[in-house]
């Protein structure tokens, strides 16, 4: 059997201990791995398996002798350094946004899309946090009764915004509580003009805006779902609404859904509710009678995507709301990225193609 | 000039307090007040312009000298005591739930259907929290371009619950912050079974369930707003779809509303925006390119309506995205009350017809 060196770029952020993690309990046989930062974090030591593992500095030539690349170390930091790995003959799983959109990378959630491996070049890109929950609950009632549009509202936790900022989310609600002033440094995006506070609060803002009004995480939703369910970034196929709010909440999102299917002869609420039972990653939680329906505190710390409040809209037959809940940390993020390495190892498909990305 | 007895039933709780301040604000020319509560408040002492007033005991007998009695006391009191109050020639505004769906009962927001309080029987009702904001934000679209369908999610802050929730809600946070678990005894809904933490987490249910799996707080958003935009609680005029959740804020409602226009060549985001700006009792705080956009934290002691993020939906022409916020306690309850009663003062209509309600 064939044995993986596995390098984690990004390996001491939010993101990166979790990929560690779920590394561990996969499926993927490890022969070596390499626990990859900036220098700043370099010479940590953490743990893999029970070893102490030294988190060593980001270079070009670390990855040569390297099989599997897990990257989330920002969008620049892999757009420098994936490319080097996969000219060394690594392939990349990247949880950044930095290649998602490039049509020779492609977008994957293993549960909707995971033939799409198959065409990989080096690099393969994992969506957004809350295009991958939403996307997990979608497709089983899409396979059964076709799609035509969704409008979504997200609920988004804080820790999408990375380690730091979980801390300035409770030093914040500690701020409050103590009846002093909160004071705003990350939220709601690192590197905008204006900062503010996240606790108690609601911040329409994630990412940054675009020029048509809609933000860069709205439009991150709207594309990344067309290029996972109907493989073109641009497809009309499904027609996609995003509206996206920060709140706060440490870990988990939550998604009200609002979906139109393109055969409502196919589905009522109940057949619904069977497809998403019986739904690969989903949990069904949904039981109004004894107030059962998911929760962000009840996801954490899950792989699997939760889905209640399944009901058919009374005056649109045929369009049914939803509410999804999963650990943005995990199936937004570690978990779906480990989740596309193991279907690569499954499949044998861990070596880079004559023709890689870049060369 | 004719001056006014006032009575304020529920004088102790979140929206009461806030009552007490709106009255003292208006253009009501008051003689004389009275806070009402149960008994176990009765004695507390309040203030009014600066005045001592001692809280009594709610009983028929009160009411006697009352020219218009403002309601929000839970919906029981209202039952049991309005219809008292207006044998006994007081008009009543009422803030809970107990007449909103009765026909012989109109349902006001003045900034949408002011008109509609000529007729009314000795009691006014006042809308839901969560409809009245999102009423407010949608009449001047409506009054230009008409409306087909509305698709609201909600975000709904803690206080809705009441001044017990809001210190669960911080006890919570607290416990939370400290590394303790965290202890639920009125979220989601006081008088059900179970209760869940809100702090850190989100909660799909308010109000209780109904046999059709949404809430009764989803079926108000629904109702109400037929209610009050068409004249009638099952008109099929404007198709509403609504998913209530609560969310960890103390106070101020947020709602991502998505609308659609009877006629779209009348509109685009622009006009949209305009309309907003010189809507009644709408601020409109839109402008991406400066990071403003309404946040529960500024609309807080607020009596207007702030609307934001507006923008076109590019797959669905005549359709538009907007996000709402309003201080829930102020127009979601108390400050939407007075405005009624200033409205019934302006109109000279403080007294009760001969056919009045209950009669």
């Amino acid at each position: 059997m064939r044995e993986y060196n596995v390098a984690i770029l990004g390996a001491t952020g939010a993101v990166g201990t979790r990929m560690i993690d779920q590394l561990e309990k996969s499926s993927i046989p490890v022969k070596n791995v390499k626990f990859l930062a900036s220098s700043r974090s370099a010479g940590k030591v953490l743990q893999f398996k029970g070893q102490d593992v030294v988190v060593e500095e980001t270079t070009p030539e670390v990855f040569d002798d390297v099989d599997i690349v897990l990257a989330s170390a920002g969008g620049a930091a892999s757009k420098k350094f994936l490319p080097e790995a996969v000219k060394r003959g690594a392939v990349a799983v990247d949880n950044t946004s930095a290649f998602r959109m490039d049509s020779e990378v492609p977008l994957v959630v293993p549960e909707v899309n995971e033939q799409a491996i198959y065409d990989h070049k080096g690099i393969i890109a994992n969506p957004n946090c809350s295009t991958i929950q939403m996307v997990v609950a979608l497709q089983p009632i899409k396979e059964v009764a076709g799609l035509k549009q969704v409008i979504v509202s997200t609920y988004q936790a804080g820790s999408g915004a990375g380690q730091m900022a979980i801390k300035e989310l409770d030093n914040e609600a500690q701020q409050h509580l103590d009846g002093k002033p909160m004071t705003a440094e990350i939220f709601p995006v690192k590197g905008e003009k204006k900062h503010y506070p996240l606790a108690f609060n609601l911040l329409p803002q994630i990412d940054v805006f675009e020029e048509d009004g809609s933000t860069h995480e709205e439009w991150k939703m709207v594309h990344e779902t067309k290029k996972i369910m109907s493989g073109d970034m641009n497809s009309d196929e499904i027609k996609v609404n995003a509206t996206c709010v920060r709140v706060p909440v440490v870990i988990g999102h939550g998604e009200s859904v609002f979906f139109e299917v393109e055969d409502p002869s196919k589905l009522d609420t109940k057949k619904v509710q069977e497809l998403i039972k019986n739904g690969k990653g989903l949990v069904l939680q949904d039981d109004p009678a004894n107030q059962i329906y998911p929760q962000p505190i009840d996801a954490e710390g899950h792989t699997e995507t939760f889905v209640g409040r399944v009901r058919e809209d009374p005056e649109n037959p045929g369009s049914y709301n939803m509410w999804v809940v999963a650990d943005n940390l995990l199936k937004g993020a570690a978990a779906n990225t480990v989740q596309i390495a193991e279907k690569l190892v499954e499949h044998d498909l861990v070596h880079v193609p004559d023709e890689y990305y870049g060369k």
